[in-house]
């Protein structure tokens, strides 16, 4: 067979060539803009010409800090094809974090959305080897900056060549990305993506067993581009000519459900907290989200009573995956297989809260005390994985080796696996809840909560306990109908009989909100330094 | 990420791993069996430890020569993944270009169906290098043979070790099948596949956009596991856990039918010859076919007469594609684009008529006599190929350099492209009728006889012109009820309004069968000599 190596060059090419009519939709500050794969083309050959007069060169780190919209996704295209490496900042990290994680990708140029500025301007003075700021705005001029120097996108674009060829050699094994993922404590850790990596990712997202990435698609992205690449969306829409909808900044429940309806969305990917706000919208408004075929979930579990809610009440299937940073994400996919599509509701419900199966081209282990656990759904294990879109390690980072040992990601996922080979994932082993020696799961009774009509979220953490080491304690936001109506002793009745007595929280606290993190998963270490004081202020 | 190669070894794992109780459905001599992945994974695991036992190395190479049943598709891994090469040889070859091949490759072992064995013992004294044969049947015994040393498979799986480990490294650039094409003159030529263009080639046809084979399907493969792997759908079958169903020696369109009704079959593949025989099948009985999703035609040109009825009278869809040997062999795939779906049904078809569009992980381009041809689906010139999955030679071939050159493979097929990308495949070149210093198709003359009511297949061919140079005739199998009814008069009217005067055959002779290769293409060579003769007689 030849030796063609796997590229993003021809990933672009594929959508100017085969799809040049076909659409991307993009909000930005000033509204909807439309672009077709020829104009993105076009401008993304734009960027590249730009960025190499800017004296980017292959190997170099160019970093994005910003939304999702037309502008980012021609950076997730011009960067890599001449060669560079798109480095995707996370803009909700602290001004710390951000301007250690400029330093250590060594980031050449940065291209930056006019509002997220501030946050730049705040660490500017501790950037070591960024040569140059591109500021994307709808506007004319640049912003009032105290960065320099500054160039205008637009202005970049006007000068450029819309016809700039991609002759660097690109080996596949070549990066391509970086993404950093925050710690447990310290500072955040780099994943370097591949050529090969994207390519095969966006392969496996094209799968009919998976999420069945298609031209027939109008796929809106809610999900980051700053965060584990949308989990994939972009590059794998690009190729295949789908229709990407891009939702811009700071949208709201309201502007997703909208888009969904005007847009005729039929694929959506986020994570629960992003789906928990969008039913809180349907509830109250007026929508036909009809044209959707499925609503991605992952990130963190999704808890059974809003998979039920979305199906049963708006008729809208959900598609639960399981993934992160170091995975590129997608690894496992909850797909019912054929012979159980004939269980009843309740049975596949349960089946399909699950994470599900491994995807195609990767491998798993469930790793015990003793090695691999049993398939019996019960005996839990840290989930490891291993293939062509798995990072092998963080980049220049020390604590590659606390992840990354005999061949394998050892993610720090504690899951279970079924007869049926589906994934559970039950907690992080850093949050699990080991109460008198045995396990026990809090996202289990955080989905045993969240599935009870009064609670909009609940989150259940550890406390230290005298003779149990560690008891469950919940907190629970209850909906805004309920707040003063409904009673821990109603909600620990409704506990009872799904649970081990054990397994029963010590006690349920009714909070506001539920802290989270930059991503939007439960920050369960904020809400256990908080329960704790509470727990000892009251003992 | 990580440097894990793609290989065939993980392809099976997945089976027996996640999907042990699907099936796979064999016709063999003595009726329908049924085994599981899960016996179907400690077969192959007990072919491997067989031919291990028999001095099966790295790089080895073992012939098939067998229909499709589930013993070759154990060849079909137990070989590649212990590190050999599984060389599938067809077998309507001629005995002189099977002991080429077979010579030609080294193969060490030969597996073969007990009927295929007065094929072999024809060529016996021609091998060299073949140590042991072993025969597939469902008897106790292998039956009388001059062959020599001779052994039973299920003999030698019944002393081999089901958990066989495959602990062979394997670089996914090594070969791990290979299959030899006809050759327009001489010997056959041979493709040899590795493991990476496998693994890459299954994952295309599991896309959305493609055939999106899925553990979901039932899947009929018709074309044989001797010609181009059965286009990949073994390979990629057992990957994604999908039911397979093989059809086994001699079948009939009557069996094709009443497999497909009673497995449940949801996709099948083939060439236009065996759907026109399954067409006339219906046409005579009353069969359920409600479960195919889609038959899949390639090959050749798929009638537009034939897609037609098909999917208007039979509620049965059709989806067209195109590769070879060469190509693994899906290269393009005609699946309309969602603007498309619009249009009314003749425009539709007209476009399904077509190839299609380039399968995402290729890069493709059409040489005229300037360079590419343009995007007006009229100028042609000969279709290009590079990828992954696309052949860089002919195995310790000089006929190399005729078809790869400058980093394509130069498939021999005239095209034109479309507005939209759409590929169709115009003829060979070598079958091509230039008349008057113009091309005529005579695929498109073909399609629009067997347009006709009356026609069962048709073939153009050129003669010899004195001023034209070259001019085309027709040759026309009616079906039984209008043979001595139909006249040629009626088939010209018919053609006239449809084409320019000088596209107008000069003659349309009736002939009783168009003969074939021996994977079903419209064997022009012998057609042009048959009628040449003809019309040198009348003249």
């Amino acid at each position: 067979m030849m030796q063609t190596p796997l590229t993003m060059t021809q990933m672009l090419e594929r959508a100017e060539r085969y799809f040049p009519k076909k659409q991307v939709v993009s909000r930005t500050a000033s509204g909807i803009q439309r672009l077709t794969y020829k104009e993105i083309g076009q401008r993304t050959r734009k960027l590249s010409d730009a960025l190499t007069k800017l004296g980017v060169e292959k190997g170099d780190k160019v970093g994005t800090l910003a939304w999702n919209h037309h502008r980012h996704l021609e950076a997730y295209f011009a960067i890599p094809c001449m060669g560079a490496v798109l480095h995707t900042i996370n803009i909700r990290l602290s001004p710390q974090h951000i301007s250690y994680i400029i330093n250590h990708a060594e980031d050449k140029v940065l291209l930056i959305d006019s509002d997220i500025l501030p946050l730049i301007e705040k660490c500017k003075d501790e950037l070591k080897t960024v040569k140059a700021f591109i500021i994307m705005t709808d506007e004319k001029e640049v912003p009032q900056t105290t960065l320099s120097p500054v160039y205008h996108y637009e202005t970049l674009l006007a000068e450029a060549n819309p016809e700039f060829q991609y002759t660097t050699q690109i080996n596949e094994n070549d990066p391509a990305g970086m993404c950093y993922t925050s710690a447990t404590t310290g500072n955040p850790k780099g994943v370097v993506y591949s050529h090969r990596g994207i390519f095969l990712h966006s392969m496996a997202i094209g799968l009919a067993d998976t999420l069945a990435l298609s031209e027939k698609d109008v796929a809106l992205a809610v999900v980051p581009m700053f965060h584990a690449n949308a989990w994939g969306m972009p590059f794998a829409g690009v190729w295949f000519g789908t229709t990407l909808v891009l939702p811009g900044p700071n949208f709201t429940p309201k502007l997703l459900a909208e888009l969904i309806q005007q847009e005729k969305v039929t694929i959506t990917a986020g994570v629960p907290t992003i789906w928990m706000g969008l039913l809180k919208e349907l509830e109250e408004g007026s929508y036909d989200l009809s044209s959707l075929r499925g609503i991605l979930c992952g990130g963190s579990a999704a808890p059974k009573g809003m998979i039920k809610t979305f199906e049963q009440k708006y008729n809208i299937p959900f598609m639960h995956g399981y993934g992160m940073t170091e995975t590129s994400p997608l690894a496992v996919f909850s797909s019912l297989k054929s012979y159980q599509q004939d269980l009843d509701y309740e049975e596949r419900l349960e089946l399909r809260a699950k994470q599900g199966v491994l995807v195609p081209g990767l491998e798993m282990k469930i790793l015990g005390q003793n090695g691999e656990v049993a398939w019996n759904g019960t005996e839990m294990g840290e989930l490891c994985l291993r293939g062509p879109w798995i990072a092998s390690e963080y980049y220049q980072d020390e604590r590659t080796k606390d992840a990354f040992h005999d061949g394998w990601l050892h993610t720090g996922d504690v899951a279970t696996i079924d007869e049926e080979g589906f994934v559970k994932i039950v907690d992080r082993t850093k949050d699990l809840i080991k109460s008198g020696g045995e396990w026990i799961s809090s996202v289990d009774l955080e989905n045993a909560l969240m599935a009870h009509e009064a609670v909009f979220e609940a989150a259940v953490v550890a406390v230290p306990h005298e003779r149990w080491l560690e008891r469950p304690v919940a907190c629970v936001v209850l909906k805004d109908a309920y707040k003063g109506k409904t009673t821990k002793e109603e909600l620990f009745e409704f506990l009872q009989p799904q649970f081990a007595k054990w397994w029963i929280p010590d006690d349920i606290l009714f909070i506001e909100e539920v802290p989270k993190t930059s991503v939007g998963k439960f920050l369960k270490m904020a809400l256990r330094d908080q329960v704790q004081k509470e727990v000892s202020q009251k003992g």
